[in-house]
């Protein structure tokens, strides 16, 4: 099909829309490791994970074998409000770049959370509502999932409690007026709300705070108070269950156009974009229906994938949460002042971990200043200036453009375009000073981190 | 047509999108007063205005009997990165305001500049670029403005100067650094690089700056620099004419439905969105074909249609652009610190001024406080976070909505979402915390403005 008719944007059709999730661990003949109770050192039941999670999505965790999973119509409603995203037509791109490659990237941006996190964040409220819960606990970082989540609890009339990392909650007072305009309950972690939280402030008065505390007050929060449970972003099958919908949009606006990607190229932090991006593909993958190239990028400074070991962790640094099998660099990993907030999760997906364990997924590391430099090239040719995190993918998808223009070949890139940046200027203003920094972790220190890893075999 | 047909966003096919401007002076019988040149008294010529303007522009802004101007390929193709906006069906906003009206919206926001603005900003630079000039300059308030020239700029390697209200400046640091990935030059005005800068910080050493003073640093600095032009964002016809597109996507949009709006309504600073938003409605209403109501909502702290006076008066404080008739409140009149800083302008487009003088288009007036009310209930059930300058038109369309509710009328309200509100957050955030504060300008204050307008008959 030649260029002139695929145009710029891509939008399905309402009644084109996904009307089921696809659960790509249905499709995967080696399954994940099964997340494991803390306290008994066993797969983790129904019930173990209902006293945090609400009992649906509970379930939804625990299900390796349903492929397809109906969207309620309350959530396919909702997702009107914001879906579908654009499949966008990188035109603009290979000009600059005069690559041969067809490029197309999957922005999940065009929302007031400015991220995909909103797919996940309104199912989750939807459960917790039909389970007669009065609210939710989460904590968030950048702020990205936070926004998204009080958009979805405002939208079920649900109590809405996030903790954010303390110094996020300073550094982007922006962020946490977004989510008071939804009526979120933002509280600064570590705070005298919680006992782990007293505890951390006692120990390290002058602290200001990280997303393995957050997590820990949060599920003590959800815990600790009738009728409610503990919601997260990312890293759970559950999440990456919900974030199908990007990669099904994606491959249903490909198909009508006849489209195959060569290449498909995600941010990986926790896994949740990347996982939904490449699920529906992955699952032709599976079944031997079709072949791809998969490609993970992931920050030089916090490489997981990468440089981590497939192994048992934590998913907290305060150990309250299941134990999961994932490629980690052990929960006590601090990676350096990264920018990229959502990126910067010691572990990954277990799903993900286990696809990139049997060789099915390639992954990356690029550095933060060459991130940027990505970033302000595509924000100068396609308008849209990207997250931080976001331009992780544009990196590699630029690089790999790139390779086609030294052979010639017309490959088909696709890569997400997760967010927007508007929230992330203190980082472009780093850039634009000529100030930023890379920093990659050394051998001994990735080594040091994983050495405390629990002594579980799996 | 029932509801279930229509989707909750149209989205025009490619092919579908406009490829020509409208013109609505081209459809008056009476036409606006022309601009007059400040040193002579007399009506602009167009050799008066290409010193100041690119001469294509300069032709647009003289040209009042063309009705469809073609929209050059190259500006097509840019509008494709960000084009369609969708035409949204606000079945959410409806739903809580349990009204049988029906509410749609034209949504500009969802581009980096944030705004409407990207589609003057980009025809403006392209004009330059084809005079062959190395670039342009501009002042900005808010930011929108600067945020679309810088982008515009960036798409055609033009040198873009921003003078940004210093206020501004130091306040909005993120919408800077915005500007800045986009490569442009962002000065805090006043400044020491011109003579008017120089002279407005010796007379007053500590200010923060204005508007009136910023414009007057730009048109300094385009017209003593060779191969420099001066651009604006709002208030001139050629402006209006660009936006135009927005009209006439959201027409055909809702041709393509056959729905026919009762109430069009947009937010009225210097006219801009308001402008584009109506024209191609106007343009029915003007030659018997069709009857719509129109409603400019100005902000009660800078009421210019609704308590100003018709008049000649300077589009800038600096008094070196030219005359403009228009409802003004005096190039001197100074809002009161008010959120919405695009809707701070003294006066209004000739072009709305004219239309609104004949009694074809009406105006009212909102208070800031009502404006956040509205602004955060939209939030919250349509998911997107408005600029504090469109909440203006969301207060009066749910006001309309809210009548019909009264009077079981099933209206059809369309209003101009022109942008986001994500670098307003201080406003928002002096609205969570019940901080934000009311004023409309006395009769006695309005008077000693106006007391000092040119002594010019027109």
């Amino acid at each position: 099909m030649s260029n002139e008719k695929i145009p710029y944007k891509i939008y399905l059709e309402e009644n084109e829309l996904p009307k089921q999730w696809y659960n790509v661990r249905a499709d995967m003949k080696k399954k994940p490791a099964p997340l494991l109770n803390p306290a008994t050192g066993k797969p983790c039941t129904l019930e173990d994970l209902s006293h945090v999670f609400c009992t649906e999505l509970a379930k939804q965790e625990l299900d390796e074998n349903t492929p397809y999973v109906d969207i309620p119509q309350e959530i396919q409603d909702f997702y009107k409000m914001f879906r579908p995203s654009p499949l966008v037509r990188a035109y603009f791109l290979e000009k600059k770049l005069g690559t041969p490659a067809k490029i197309y990237y999957k922005f999940e941006g065009n929302n007031t959370s400015g991220s995909h996190k909103l797919n996940s964040a309104i199912a989750q409220a939807y459960y917790a509502k039909k389970q007669g819960l009065k609210g939710v606990t989460t904590e968030t970082g950048a702020g990205q999932w936070g926004t998204a989540l009080s958009m979805a609890c405002a939208y079920f009339d649900l109590d809405c409690n996030v903790y954010m990392v303390k110094v996020s909650y300073e550094q982007k007072p922006f962020r946490r007026e977004v989510m008071r305009t939804y009526g979120a309950n933002v509280t600064p972690s570590p705070s005298t709300t919680t006992e782990i939280g007293k505890k951390i402030l006692e120990e390290f008065p002058g602290t200001n705070g990280s997303l393995g505390c957050a997590i820990s007050e949060a599920v003590e929060a959800a815990t600790t108070k009738e009728g409610y449970r503990y919601v997260l972003g990312s890293v759970l099958a559950q999440v990456l269950l919900h974030q199908s919908i990007i990669g099904l949009e994606a491959k249903a606006a490909m198909d009508k156009y006849n489209i195959k990607p060569d290449i498909i190229i995600g941010c990986a932090g926790g896994g949740s974009n990347l996982g939904g991006l490449i699920s529906p593909f992955m699952g032709e993958k599976l079944r031997g229906e079709a072949d791809y190239r998969f490609i993970a990028v992931e920050p030089a400074s916090c490489p997981s994938l990468t440089r981590g070991t497939y192994a048992y962790d934590f998913c907290d640094t305060g150990k309250v949460c299941p134990l999961q099998k994932m490629y980690t660099l052990g929960s006590g990993f601090m990676p350096s002042p990264n920018h990229a907030g959502g990126l910067r999760y010691h572990g990954m997906s277990a799903t993900l971990s286990e696809l990139y364990d049997q060789g099915l997924m390639e992954a990356t590391s690029v550095e933060q200043t060459a991130v940027f430099e990505a970033a302000e090239m595509f924000a100068r040719v396609e308008g849209i200036l990207p997250a931080p995190e976001s331009s992780h993918a544009i990196r590699v998808a630029i690089d790999e453009a790139l390779k086609c223009k030294e052979t010639g070949e017309e490959k088909t890139i696709l890569f997400g375009l997760t967010g927007t940046g508007y929230f992330d200027m203190y980082a472009y203003g780093a850039y634009n000073d000529g100030k930023m920094s890379d920093y990659i972790p050394t051998d001994e220190e990735i080594a040091k981190s994983i050495a405390n890893l629990p002594k579980i075999e799996g």
